[in-house]
């Protein structure tokens, strides 16, 4: 028989693929757990708030959680959670809000962490925001560009004195996906190797004519009808030319200052070799930590 | 009761979504045909010979056709039909081939055309240069470029004394596919509805900055959220961005130069758009009449 847990508050972090909650007694980790969210968990979790709210409850089924535990949450875009109707905030402003939003729930109390919006370019980002002031709450004094891959976009957000100046959202992680597991390429970069060469040839390119992206991506498929490249180095040149043109465009935001990427290392890794290649290299923090320090900031304000 | 038509040989098109039939005596066309293809009968006929000939009588089920009917036909890549095995032919070379290639079948005497490749950059083509020798056929002092866009990509051709000198596929038409049925973006772009003033403008900022397409891509969704535009000029906007980055990579082909594009009036309205507001006005050509002009010009030189 084990003990039950009873933490004060939980830190909860929703991710489009991801659901994480930790234990806390105050800024201490009494434990913490994560669930894989599939698109029809994700669609079923957006639509209906008890279906949340059940899948919170599982995630923490070791734990003593009743009506009254706060639970504080970062990623409840309200463009998604058709119930959760949480509001932006417009940048420049504070990474870390000092409100928060209540939202009615019955199995716990709720409070949700508002995303972020700007005006032009039209952007907005839900979760991210609560990372971002993570990092700056363990690096208090930083300013400069953190970079932010996932599996479905890459953000930009540049940062002083504390808040987020401007922010831009790439579909990098989207393109990425929606070619290597839909369209003519598919089978021609199933691997799970990364050819570096490739890799950085295809940067090259990108970076040069940033342009000619969906020329390249034809060829990708008439190299391997007629030079059999092997599928390794073309899932690498699909992601290189991805990044290039991505690194390209961005480049008003990473030159001349300092760089932090935010991601897993399998996220975060191409970025930082392409940034390097360009004589700009980047430090690398662990998404969940930061994630994790952001809820404590903003629970600390609160 | 009808008259059975009793072609002296048939003309064949293979296009990843159609099959055109013409019965035809000598260039005369006696009777048309056609029947889309869907992703799982593409699938079959490209996997099975015997589908293949079953689709062609299908087809031609009103006339007569036995094993020693002459079937010539363009669109068999030997990348996707694995019973073709033409070879293809390299660039520079004729548009019209004097060779076509024989193919053992059961139902009819089957010939095929043989495609096109290119080795720098790497490029492969079946089919739209049997388009290309009909324009060819019919316009033979024409020198310039052909553009061939088509619900799948777009083709770049320099023809020259009859020659195809080079060419350049762009994927255009399958990231639209991707991005309007696959993305986050497919609920901002169900529309029937083409804006005019919201393609100019994406496709003005395309041409300014190609490398900014996914952030780009991601406007579209954050502008849905916060300003609420109508799903038509989104719809219009995605195209103007996918189609802008074209023009602008293919600069090189287009520049000072004699145009022609080759497509129905839906695919070639916009490029026909695109062009005129870079003071690069197309000749626009139907691609039914230019493919058939095509298998005539390449059965009379048999």
């Amino acid at each position: 028989m084990t003990d039950r847990i009873t933490p004060d508050w939980i830190a909860l972090h929703v991710a489009p693929d991801q659901m994480t909650a930790w234990a806390m007694q105050d800024t201490q980790v009494l434990a913490h757990t994560h669930s894989p969210l599939d698109p029809s968990g994700l669609d079923q979790i957006r639509q209906d708030q008890a279906a949340f709210e059940a899948m919170v409850l599982s995630l923490g089924r070791d734990w003593d959680v009743g009506a009254q535990t706060r639970v504080l949450t970062g990623g409840l875009d309200p463009a998604d959670y058709i119930w959760a109707g949480t509001p932006y905030r417009p940048v420049p402003c504070p990474a870390c809000a000092e409100t928060v939003r209540d939202i009615p729930a019955t199995a716990f109390a709720l409070r949700a962490i508002q995303g972020l919006s700007q005006k032009t370019p039209a952007d907005v980002m839900s979760g991210p925001e609560t990372t971002i002031a993570g990092f700056l709450a363990l690096n208090p004094k930083w300013d400069g560009v953190i970079c932010l891959p996932s599996p479905r976009c890459t953000i930009w957000a540049q940062v002083s004195a504390q808040e987020v100046v401007s922010f831009q959202t790439y579909m990098t992680g989207e393109l990425f996906a929606l070619l290597s597991q839909h369209s003519i390429l598919r089978h021609a970069v199933q691997s799970n190797d990364f050819d570096e060469t490739a890799f950085d040839t295809a940067l090259e390119e990108a970076l040069r004519r940033p342009e000619k992206l969906a020329a390249r991506l034809s060829e990708i498929r008439a190299e391997t009808l007629l030079a059999a490249p092997c599928a390794s180095a073309s899932r690498a040149r699909l992601l290189g030319l991805l990044i290039g043109a991505e690194i390209a465009a961005a480049r008003p935001y990473w030159l001349g200052t300092q760089i932090a990427i935010i991601a897993n290392m399998d996220q975060a890794s191409p970025y930082s070799r392409a940034l390097t290649s360009q004589g700009a290299p980047a430090t690398i923090a662990d998404p969940a930590r930061m994630t994790l320090a952001g809820l404590s900031a903003v629970h600390r304000q609160l």
